[in-house]
């Protein structure tokens, strides 16, 4: 695994603190070789960045951003499991992405690439996930886009 | 692992018989050291126990017993595949919970908590999870909420 | 595992190729014994064969059609990791289906049964897995149906 602390920051982009618990859930767990991380929303200094609805008040260039933004949180819960040590992550497995979606709007995919490709920038090739994306009606806060992640580690 | 039967009775709670594959798919599978569960309804006593729409004819305060309920259902179906041997649930993985959302309901997360809360009351910290919430227009048979479980055997 | 591709033959099946990688994601990863396979669409040569909602201008028996239809490309999926050696898959983990439903339809099992009786007809009890079924407002490129999968290797 490349240095993924660099990229990021050759990217200008620093991870939040790994996000807290809010409830009885947590951002992340660790099963076996698995690391599970909860659904993402696209908050960003403490804010939801993006609200509302694809096909109506939000353009796919802003799902992109916001679904890119949800990764960034994605790494953020994961490196409050691997303890900074990034060179355990092996593989990105797994990207499922929610798409708050106006009626006819189908264009999920290029959304969740917001998430893809960020994915792919910082890992190269263990970047590379299967992907589930979907559309849906409500998201909670009003959210544009949620996106869940699973990891490999080594 | 704590006792989780003793937990489960001192909530007043007893687990319904494992539920029946009603289809070529099954209540929960065994991969390696997972449990993956079948998305869980609201059923109680055999009948689909809270019906309907969220931020409609749904209170959050039933929507977050449906959700308990369907926990509940997912324990059941657990069990059906760990030989009534509860000390080798190490950790609960995931939860993943749907909710038939009307327009404008964001509030998926307060629905959810009600499995979230259930899984920390029986299994202590071993049952804080990551989790993804979101909202869906139409669930099966009518249903307010599905949710799905992964579980983590020692 | 019986022989699959004696069985897919016997079924007047021919599994396409496997389906490249549209954009940064690919059609599965492999997580140890772990198969992970993208949502996959009923694609059926190069063309999107089932359009629409289910509860509007699409029938169950189409649904249906469109979820084995989707089986079939998640086991192409499936195809392009294991070098043809489809005596190391032990078993079909999960499920998940995500239908295009109009208000009202909740019929989602019946739909999503065109994956899960396909799955048991190509490897028998080794087919029976967990799953999740869901009603959603829109899919990509307006698809009735999609489904994401999770196999066992051995």
């Amino acid at each position: 695994m490349p240095a993924v602390l660099d990229k990021l920051a050759s990217l200008g982009i620093q991870l939040p603190a790994a996000p807290k618990a809010v409830a009885n859930y947590v951002p992340a767990v660790v099963a076996g070789n698995l690391v599970i991380v909860s659904g993402q929303l696209p908050m960003k200094d403490g804010a939801l960045a993006y609200k509302g609805y694809l096909g109506n008040d939000v353009s796919v260039e802003d799902g992109y951003a916001a679904a890119r933004q949800c990764a960034i949180n994605g790494l953020a819960a994961l490196a409050g499991v691997i303890d900074g040590d990034w060179d355990r992550v092996k593989q990105v497995v797994r990207v499922g992405g929610f798409v708050a979606s106006a009626s006819g709007f189908t264009d999920q995919p290029k959304v969740i690439n917001g998430a893809s490709d960020f994915l792919v920038e910082v890992f190269g090739e263990a970047g590379r996930h299967a992907r589930a994306a979907v559309g849906v009606g409500e998201l909670p806060l009003g959210a544009a886009v949620e996106v869940e992640f699973t990891f490999l580690l080594g």
